[in-house]
């Protein structure tokens, strides 16, 4: 048993730290220590989900205890953490949809600890079991995963770096490579350039895109589009409903016929449809922020022949993606240091959100 | 120049039979003399479409003389018509999307002539040249179209029986096998078994499907989607908003999971996301009745992955696919003959209307 | 512990029946009563592996154990058994290719017990532990598998037409369904008519292409190969080297173009790369059965980019394509009983061995 | 007519600097003053073709004069050719496969004139009409073809390096992007780095490859290898027959596994299986340099699941590809200037075939 600090949500929108017990790992468990856990808007969201849990589900640390079963890590391992943790044998995992497993995935779950949770009873609070966000919880010097959670980490790359690989990176990554499987030389528009826009934007050059669009409201966001690979950028108007004129600006840069492929990252719900308006007939609009509300969309911007796709973590399949990603950082292709634009103790959690909040990060990470 | 008959639109929601004059084929135009044309939703529209049109858009006959650039035909060859009338040459031709060819769609070039229309002036009605409708204008004894628009007929097959191949039998077809690519031994749900359903129906039997659910609020019609391949069906109720209750019945009848793919085939526009509520996750959506309306979607619908896409005309090839569904016919896999329930003479196009809207028809075609 | 009676090879090319002692299961054991087992050629061949084996590859039974890890399978199961015994975890079982699982794999793994292999000493056949060919042994009352080597069968089907799935035909169907993913409506030419032959050639018809040439030397195989799907015979000429004649036919039968896709299923090495010669240009070359000499190979047969493919065990991911067999079966799409020409009691191994070679059986199965 | 100082070969090893008439442009004809010829070794074997030709089938320039039906050029429009030239017409123009036209294709068609050639009598060589290679003939100073060989140079790009688009560069990208379809973030092994082998690592340097190996026996060639995008390189032995001891070299840098694709550009017919040798389980080998010999294959080597394919002139679809091209170039991404290392006039093409042979330049190009 070790004591383990750590951020816990309170699921009435605040969080605290405080002091856990965290047991012994048993069979396919590892005990991880965390040295840096990179802090997303779903942190945040994470504080009103009705229930005490403990934070964060990107990190990154070193193995210090294994179960029994475990058989790919030992001890002193460096590893980076995935929120998948797929079971490999479900339907979907066989399908080559891990990122979806029906038996482990913490999202297709519902709101309740799902089959890649650790024992539910070796985190506790107050002698009280907890359950830790994502089967994760990383905002915690010390946190019990299953085996599969837990990729290792075969390159020389910081743990900042490595932490946050496991969200916006491979979401934005997967959704280029895995779910719209960009093909070398098209056309791509990204909305939005935000943490996961900037990945898709990254991704797309690293696949080889010819053109790469950054349309944002903001000129400093599509300033630093530039440097993840934008080729182009447009400067969309605030009153511009739906992005309708952006559209007509994307399609004069794509011989008047719409991009091959557009990525929408604004978590904007109205701009659920934008990417169809992007696209030329029979392209790809590939929505990758997670809208969930009910929105009105005129059916003609599905016309002629678009494909509408809907990628959950860039589809990843970790134990085969994060190693992919880490030889393109290796090799220079893939921006990981310089995106993480400030680091914090984890005393800091509240000026990191406050950070988050006003825009003033690519990414923060909470070192330990 | 020769004399025909013809059904021709006024614009304001009329129609009447008149003579045309039809003059001799130039360039890589074709004079056909039409032996059957069948009679669909479109076409009634048509009649409300501001100007005057010569109807139809589906048929067969004969050719009977060739401009001097025709290569592939000769006078006295059997044909059937369709509306692609593919250009060969533009971008989306050359991707393989010919039936959104940039040059020649009567679809994506809006409500006017496209590039695929033979010369203008070469029909006349009262001395004035007068649009054929989706370039085609099958209700006429005599047809001029350009080369792109015919394909030979090899296999023994009756004109009514060719005449609906290029409209509902391809785009049910091309909608499961070009499409979305039904894999054999997957689920497939089809939801309406108007015509184009029982085609989508039919396409998914011949593709392989093991197993083919038929949704419809009509018994009866869910009787005769037996005919066309259904193993089973589900009687949904006129109240069931959005298909809900159906797709729980659906998901009962696929391991709780949701069918593999789903097609929606109602032209019901509250129906648009109904397809994306019968499939698994990561399965396949398409709608194929053309909705074209605004609409109110969940997004939550969209997940977890699943894929929409709106395919026209079943991504017609039609100088691939024609040949293909002629050889399906001649091995008794694609049923047509039954299809034609009844035959017009074409001062009997009132009839054949009110016999559609009635629904006492799952096609009716007009014989010359 | 059971007895059990089983035929065993020696590995210098003889076999006996004798009884062994099979222990009861441990962790993801099954054990499984057998209640028919499929024999082929490779089962012939193994009585000179050079040990001593439990032989038998095919096999369908009732469980009668489990062991403590076993999840999906109770006793009183039906099921039907597979070779390829998936981990689900290596990088091949990732990548959907569960037929060659870089662990489990007898045929990757080479000539000695792979990690598919129910524990050794758990099968004594004289007080030695003694391995079970392909990890299965089905020629014996009583087998120690896997779970993941057991499907259940959950429709109404006889134990030998159960037995026979795992092999010949899970072979034949997926090489045209998984492997060559032969599209509807294209056309299909099959060298050899043998069990694996026929297979691929009623996968091919479920497939819904619509054109299928079975090419064979013997007219009574060809007679044969028309139940199960054959659109068109050719009847080739031993003569015939490479078969060059055979194709010339195929093209005259094909636009002159050759077939989109061919089936190489005759076990004769020389005809390894006639499959290349009787598809057309950018047409799939598929062979499906097992050469592993060293033979001549003109490369003009390459030319224009031909794809040759060479799948194993039709890409087989037992738990979700055997599902799918039984409910074509269940369908009445996939013909099984038949194929099932003569049964044997395990005594009379010997005359079953000797119909095989003489050729009097589509499949012969050893029923308990 | 213009008169036009070209190569000829006599169809008998030789060639000669002859003066060619060349008549007006008809139809779709295009008369284009070529500013720079690419010479690789298939113009040094047309000399040896049995009949005389105008050499060169590289080429890139200006256009002078335009046929009447000539819709998308004008003159003074700078144009790459292509040697495809395709009709957009047939079956496999259709396909998608315009680079075996089998109308225009001069592969296809055998060692004579195809579809795609200009009006043959409009170039005379004393008076008698005489055959252009590949339908081109670009090392003459004026060439008369089809309007489908042209593509319009759009971007900022000297006419030496738009010359050697056209067949290397196109066949080595080709490969790469649209044949093996290398996925972003694989491993790709490239035999050979010659002119084609260095265009395919550049290739899968752009298509976002994580790891690409290049394999050759002289050191001098990797260092350029790494220029053009290798991540590593193994010095191949000449003795390492089939190249089987640098395949085991592969195989230790590839987890053991052997890479996920390999492309053979060496043109040495011993090595035609060779890339099968590389690559994993599942892999693609990838035959690019045109092997047409008989060889010996040890059949071992397509197992387990490899694919092998053979694509032409990298699946070019010219009005796509080559804009595409274009915006690398622009990009910054493809190389081409320095690929060409040195530039001879037309006099100097006996030279410039001797520095060929010896090996001493990327690229040479004879500029007008
Ligand atoms: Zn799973
Ligand atoms: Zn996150
Ligand atoms: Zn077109
Ligand atoms: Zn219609
Ligand atoms: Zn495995
Ligand atoms: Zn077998
Ligand atoms: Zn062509
Ligand atoms: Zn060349």
């Amino acid at each position: 048993m070790v004591h383990s600090k750590a951020a816990v949500a309170d699921g009435n929108g605040r969080f605290s730290i405080q002091t856990l017990e965290v047991a012994a790992p048993q069979g396919d468990e590892v005990l991880v220590q965390i040295k840096a856990a990179g802090i997303c808007h779903t942190d945040w969201d994470s504080q009103s989900w009705g229930k005490p849990l403990v934070m964060g589900h990107e990190g990154a640390g070193i193995v210090t205890h294994i179960g029994p079963e475990v058989t790919s890590l030992l001890p002193g391992d460096k590893v980076m953490l995935n929120w998948a943790i797929p079971c490999h044998k479900c339907f979907q995992c066989q399908e080559g949809n891990q990122h979806i497993c029906e038996v482990n995935s913490p999202v297709t779950a519902g709101n309740k600890a799902s089959g890649g949770h650790a024992t539910l009873s070796s985190t506790l609070l107050d002698g009280q079991p907890i359950e830790r966000a994502f089967s994760l919880g990383t905002m915690s010097e010390y946190t019990l995963v299953r085996e599969a959670a837990c990729v290792k980490i075969t390159v020389d790359m910081p743990f900042s770096s490595a932490a946050i690989v496991g969200c916006g990176v491979m979401t934005g990554y997967g959704s280029v490579v895995n779910a719209a499987k960009v093909k070398t030389g098209s056309s791509v528009v990204v909305l939005g350039t935000g943490g996961v826009g900037l990945n898709v934007i990254q991704g797309a050059r690293i696949a080889g895109a010819a053109k790469i669009i950054a349309v944002d409201i903001n000129p400093l966001r599509l300033e630093m589009a530039k440097e993840y690979g934008a080729t182009d950028t447009v400067l969309a108007d605030k009153a511009d409903k739906g992005l309708m004129q952006a559209a007509q600006t994307v399609k004069s840069m794509t011989n008047g016929r719409g991009a091959d492929y557009a990525f929408e990252c604004t978590a904007i719900p109205e701009l659920g449809a934008a990417p169809l308006a992007m696209v030329r007939n029979a392209g790809v609009a590939c929505q990758v922020s997670g809208i969930e509300q009910e929105i009105t969309i005129d059916m003609n911007l599905f016309e002629w022949d678009k494909v509408y796709i809907n990628p959950l973590y860039g589809k990843a399949r970790p134990q085969i993606d994060f190693p992919i990603l880490q030889q393109l950082y290796a090799k220079g292709d893939l921006i990981l240091d310089k995106m993480v634009t400030k680091t914090y103790a984890l005393d800091q959690l509240g000026e990191a959100f406050a950070d988050m909040h006003a825009g003033r990060n690519a990414k923060g990470v909470i070192v330990f």
